[in-house]
């Protein structure tokens, strides 16, 4: 069983599931995983301390599947920015034929990956900025709706409308991302005009995700109301699990706390440690509403083949049966 | 052409759509409109100045149409309620047959419409909330939301997530609001497990609905970013157009203003004036992101009509062109 669109036919892959980038989870394992199950899997560049650990890390990814998959490259402002021509020229060198970009002003970035023939879908929360990446020549977009883990922008604008209103304004092939995690998803994503989806939160809990099982075991248990909105009041916001860091961030920022007052509280949890020592409230990490959704750990073959199965009899069973009915008793 | 679902059954109507209770706009020419064009309208009781201009509401919808119709009774905390015990009589006396509760504590409303043999439907912002009016003995769910136009409640959790998280837990029909004006919206709540949609944005920019001219054309020229929420701060968060009373609310609220603050600028300005004066900004005024994807100004008669057609047309063409592609090349 397959389901094939435009997003499926521009990147070679058997199903329209992508797993985008996430950072310290977009290791080797997970992206081969998603790979050799039919779906797109991204490696995320800067999880990888260096430019030849990116090297080495896809190259490890060669070796656990022979399907096509792709890094990300998260381009943010920062006072000390990462190499990012040197990570760029990695994934160039690597001859890997998949990139996403995501963040501000990827023009540099997207002019050099198109040089040389990559195929480059661009991540963004608002249809002005899918518009300006189609401008700039990219493949595909992926609409990242309010409902996501990480950076939902400012524009609080869930998929619901952002895909449509979306569709209607862009050529290119448009992924959704935020939100989805099942077949009833994804099958209101390609009804709202989307070609396929992104789904981060979801392939955090399955076998093949580095975190620590007691991170997905917090995923299963969390539902649709475990998130919260920080750095809203910098007009930075991230959606994270809700947690007691993240509650105390919130708190702060209610008293009126700018970043740096909580960028101990936040620099000093984020990141590998939660995802290493597995206590939930060893720091903030990312995830979105899906949660209140994800109630298993599968592998991602499971997980890929039982959406997959899973929207063809959505479309072909209940939702075709709504119309039929009437045209049936017509005849 | 047909829609056939368990909400269009329950309650006696061709199309599952809904034209769910908006104060001052529920009133007879739309509600009957609605009706005429195969769909449910709900007269909104509250928006009559007393129960007995209620009883001449309903029987005036009743000489411009022969179809089934309902009426919205709207139960709000305040320190002087209207004589909600009266207008629900109004509504028992008339012969209503299907009646829309919103708001908190329906029980004993719920008891005396049931005992009626009133078909019931119950709108809510959350699962919990859903599943006690299940309990509570009405016979379907009106889920609404963040999308929505008026009162989203606090959880902040969209369609995308929200339906298919209330589908898995309540067993009575449930129909979908918050975000809906097109057949895309319809496919997709139907993906998500919704029996219908409600809609109240679009509905307000139709022929029929009314409203001050300048107003509808002033959705026609909205965005999905022209929304304010206003009393997010006070925990009774409403979503309203985005407009110049709207804008110095939200700017009051972020400098500490509680609603005694506010009560003039938002008392003085809320409801008929703006609808009659047709002033943008002449006081605040509910719409709901959709405004995004509301492009024109039709009768209801052609809204439902398209809607309709075109999500026969996604079903049967673009989903099930996604499926039957391979499953053709394996034959």
């Amino acid at each position: 069983m397959a389901l094939k669109t435009r997003f499926t036919e521009l990147v070679g892959i058997e199903h329209p599931i992508v797993q985008g980038g996430m950072q310290w989870v977009g290791r080797a394992e997970l992206v081969a995983a998603v790979a050799n199950a039919g779906g797109l899997g991204f490696i995320t560049a800067l999880t990888q301390p260096t430019p030849d650990k990116l090297r080495e890390e896809i190259a490890r990814c060669r070796t656990l599947t022979d399907k096509p998959f792709g890094v990300n490259l998260t381009i943010l402002p920062a006072i000390n920015p990462p190499p990012y021509a040197e990570y760029r020229q990695a994934i160039i060198d690597s001859g890997v034929k998949i990139v996403e970009t995501a963040g501000n002003k990827p023009q540099e970035h997207v002019d050099e990956f198109k040089k040389h023939g990559i195929i480059v879908v661009h991540k963004c929360t608002s249809v002005r900025h899918g518009l300006s990446a189609e401008r700039m020549g990219v493949d595909a977009i992926s609409i990242h709706g309010f409902e996501c883990a990480g950076h939902p922008g400012e524009d609080d604008v869930p998929g619901l409308i952002l895909i449509p209103v979306a569709a209607d304004k862009i050529k290119i092939p448009m992924i959704a991302s935020g939100g989805f995690g099942d077949a009833r998803g994804l099958v209101a994503a390609l009804a709202l005009g989307a070609e396929g989806i992104n789904m981060g939160t979801r392939f955090m809990a399955t076998k093949e995700s580095p975190i620590h099982q007691a991170i997905k075991e917090q995923i299963v248990a969390n539902d649709e109301r475990s998130t919260d909105l920080i750095f809203r009041t910098m007009h930075n916001t991230s959606r994270v699990a809700r947690n007691a860091v993240s509650q105390q961030v919130v708190a702060l920022e209610k008293q009126g706390a700018k970043f740096e007052d909580v960028r101990e509280l936040v620099a000093g949890s984020r990141g590998r440690n939660v995802y290493e020592v597995g206590d939930n409230d060893a720091g903030i990490w990312s995830a979105g509403q899906i949660q209140g959704l994800i109630h298993d750990i599968p592998s991602c073959e499971e997980l890929i083949s039982r959406i997959v199965a899973e929207a063809e009899a959505l479309i072909t069973g209940r939702l075709a049966g709504f119309v039929t009915k009437k045209q049936m008793a017509r005849a």
